[in-house]
């Protein structure tokens, strides 16, 4: 028998758009999500959790950035033919759970779910290919009081993970109102004629480019058409400079009496003044809620996903500014959005099923928290018992066990190394603290404690020519039954700093 | 322009083999999941997040059992035409992580991984192809003392899920033994040979198939060969009976004696001899971690992975069984494993760098804890507060808003049904209270409180004929301002029920 040839050695390295989490955004990212999943379920929303992997044409074309490239999902061809792929985002397998379950679940169904998604796309900087959704979505009402409480939640969350309440704002915008806009305009779409289908189509993906564009840009694709830089012409919808003026005093509405301007911008369209009149109900139901006026802001700039939604869209949206690691502005923009989405299920079902939603974008939020230096949780590394005298190892043993039953997290090192060794990987351990017994300080029933934070502390301040301050040493000598008080006053000592 | 052509609506389902999870699921995986976690924790493991997608040829083949068929990833190719596939399990990424990353680490290295794991295989009854692991490994020591450790801390997390000591035991193997065995009757393994090198995989192969063929199974394939039902015929490694009578003797050793008839078994072989000192070193090191003997138990019996595992192998068992749906007994088994693993990162640097790590099956683990009635967690669907009044929508919204601020799960119904839909709502929403005020009650400053669990209970001790007890009714008034108050009361009672 032959052996087998040698393959060449595979490279260890992760694939491009994908990483690997440190305890300390574990730790992060775990205290963002249970204090999100505890305010959820505070509000009555239960838990649901659906497979990364569905059919294909279960996923269908949920996203709401409608310029999204085709073939943006990872899909495998099944044993039977069939294709699967990864879900890239909370919303398909929502709608395809409804659809399945719709007859028997209790509604309206308020459900909220958090997991990795998944999206094939050119990774770039802080541009991931998995990433973690954190969604809530009530189903089956077409009551107000739905967007009302998940607004209020969304500010309640926010408040749970420490997000100052200046430092953000929650974008409220209305599908309906636009649709009134264009209603006077003579674009009311109801799908018999295809050139307003199609005109109006236009229309709602010029206005969803103001945040590339700017105004100017948009303006040009309402009218004849706009060239880009590349020398590339888009054309435009075709609106008169007038019609124009309509829509872009939709997009331009804010302020105070944005409720009253919006009014005069919808004239006498039926819908224009439905969607009015649920913002204006929202509102009143935030200030029952208790919701500030201006965490919650009727704001018809905000215009992603409106070719989406079909009604009231919120983006929760920072308001401060950071600056990189070179010293550039950094905003982080939307980290959260939603809206109301009748169209949930009609792919599988054909029939309107009112469902609304909001999603967090949790690495962005997390990314955000931690230029603020608010990012939650915190990691702590164990205290390592070192093993000077290998006769000792039950004694060793002894002493971690004590400290974990006391609940600190504790290590025994294991291996053959020398002291030096073994406080050298303490300190790359990020231990805060080290406990030293050789065959003397048993004798005495003493430990040492080498307190590596103090001491790191104390090398700088020395460094630094400051004051040397002598009230606590980077190493103290301890009676063996105070192990665990002794340690955990240690431990206090570092968390007040 | 064409209207576009009506594509056939999709059938909501679920490919074969995954699963929704309902929130009693979800809150039981996280009561355990949080548990091990904080064990793990505790003795200095820290948390570690891999993407659950990794270049295949980075993922290799891992998987201790040697019969899984190829092609058992979901796969893809990316867009430069290399192939990514799904994980499917999580010693494979920590591999490619340790290999990336192993001159920069703390040796040893402790780390925890809990998260979702893929198989591309025909789903069965009770077999996922999405499942959740939880591995703990420890990396860069060949101490005894990282064996100890590891089945010192699977009892303390078992411990913290609630499963009683007496309901699981851990199995302790050593492949060094068996290789000792092996040496014996020839088959001493340098890998120069390749007729020995063969027949030593033919051994391993038939050892690993105790459990579905049974001893004699076992025999005939450490023999000549086996015929299987079908008729087809498997050929053996060709031992003699004598030959086979000591590979036996290792499988069936096992009682109080079980070292020193190991130690008889492998006569003069140095690695069995080594093997034997390992199963001792760890033997003492548990006593010295107040392990109680039975709970970690040397039994070459159990033999799943030898051929994987370079050294101590371990094998979780639950002892208690109990009844399916259709009455017949069940047995959970095995609800986590692991081993010595020396060959960790080889594939990638060509070295051996000594690993060892346990992996809970934590789908299993659940179903069985369910089984005993002994899930963790468990879920409680919110209080629904009923709309009777439109106009009044302030109002409730205040009472939910006490209710939650008070850390009671609480929602309003929302939607313009009347009471007894709403009613009917809570029940299928297993609320445990439904809160009821109309204008009378508003008047009067009272509210009445509906407990759905004791109207449950009332419902049934009639048709059982059962004494009804007036102590305690199922509909009952309460002073508006005393809301809070009487909930807490009526949910406490529910729970202590």
């Amino acid at each position: 028998m032959a052996k087998p040839k040698k393959q060449p050695r595979p490279k260890a390295r992760l694939p491009k758009g994908f990483r690997d989490l440190t305890p300390t955004q574990i730790a992060a990212r775990r205290a963002m999500l249970d204090a999100v999943r505890d305010v959820y379920e505070l509000y009555g929303f239960e838990p649901l959790e659906t497979p990364a992997i569905e059919y294909v044409e279960a996923l269908g074309k949920f996203l709401p950035d409608v310029d999204r490239p085709e073939g943006g999902v990872f899909g495998f061809e099944d044993e039977d033919g069939q294709w699967l792929a990864l879900r890239y985002d909370l919303t398909a397998p929502l709608a395809r759970y409804v659809a399945e379950n719709y007859a028997t679940m209790p509604k309206p169904f308020r459900r909220y779910q958090t997991g990795l998604v998944y999206r094939n796309e050119k990774p770039g900087p802080g541009r991931f290919r998995e990433f973690t959704q954190f969604d809530a979505d009530t189903v089956g009402t077409a009551e107000m009081g739905a967007e009302a409480e998940l607004l209020a939640m969304q500010v309640a969350a926010f408040d749970a993970i420490g997000l100052p309440r200046n430092d953000f704002v929650i974008n409220l915008n209305n599908r309906k109102v636009l649709d009134g806009v264009l209603e006077g305009i003579g674009l009311l779409d109801d799908g018999s004629d295809p050139v307003i289908v199609e005109k109006k189509l236009t229309v709602l993906r010029a206005i969803d480019k103001l945040d590339r564009l700017g105004t100017d840009g948009v303006r040009l694709l309402l009218g004849e058409g706009r060239k880009d830089v590349s020398g590339d012409f888009t054309k435009g919808a075709g609106l008169t400079a007038g019609e124009a003026d309509q829509v872009m005093g939709f997009v331009e509405a804010g302020g105070n009496n944005v409720i009253a301007d919006l009014r005069a911008l919808v004239g006498g369209s039926q819908v224009g003044g439905q969607g009015i009149d649920e913002l204006s109900e929202i509102a009143d139901l935030l200030v029952a809620q208790n919701v500030p006026a201006g965490q919650v802001i009727i704001n018809p700039s905000v215009v992603r996903g409106l070719a989406y939604y079909t009604g009231p869209v919120f983006e929760a949206e920072l308001t401060f500014e950071t600056v990189d690691e070179k010293g550039k502005p950094r905003r982080f923009g939307s980290v959260g959005s939603g809206g109301r989405y009748d169209g949930l299920v009609k792919r599988f079902t054909g029939q309107d099923v009112p469902a609304t939603g909001i999603s967090i974008g949790v690495d962005r939020l997390l990314a955000a928290l931690d230029a603020l230096d608010r990012a939650p949780g915190g990691w702590q590394a164990p205290v390592v018992v070192t093993a000077m005298d290998r006769e000792r190892m039950a004694d060793y043993q002894a002493m971690v066990a004590e400290l974990r039953a006391a609940g600190i997290k504790a290590e025994l090192y294991l291996g053959s190394s020398g002291m030096k060794a073994q406080l050298k990987y303490a300190d790359r351990r990020a231990a805060p603290l080290a406990i030293i017994a050789g065959s003397d300080e048993f004798d005495r029933g003493e430990l040492t404690v080498k307190d590596l934070v103090r001491g790191l502390e104390l090398s700088k301040e020395i460094e630094d020519n400051t004051v040397w301050r002598e009230e606590q040493p980077a190493q103290f000598t301890i009676k063996r039954d105070e192990l665990v008080a002794k340690v955990r006053e240690a431990l206090s000592r570092h968390h007040r700093h």
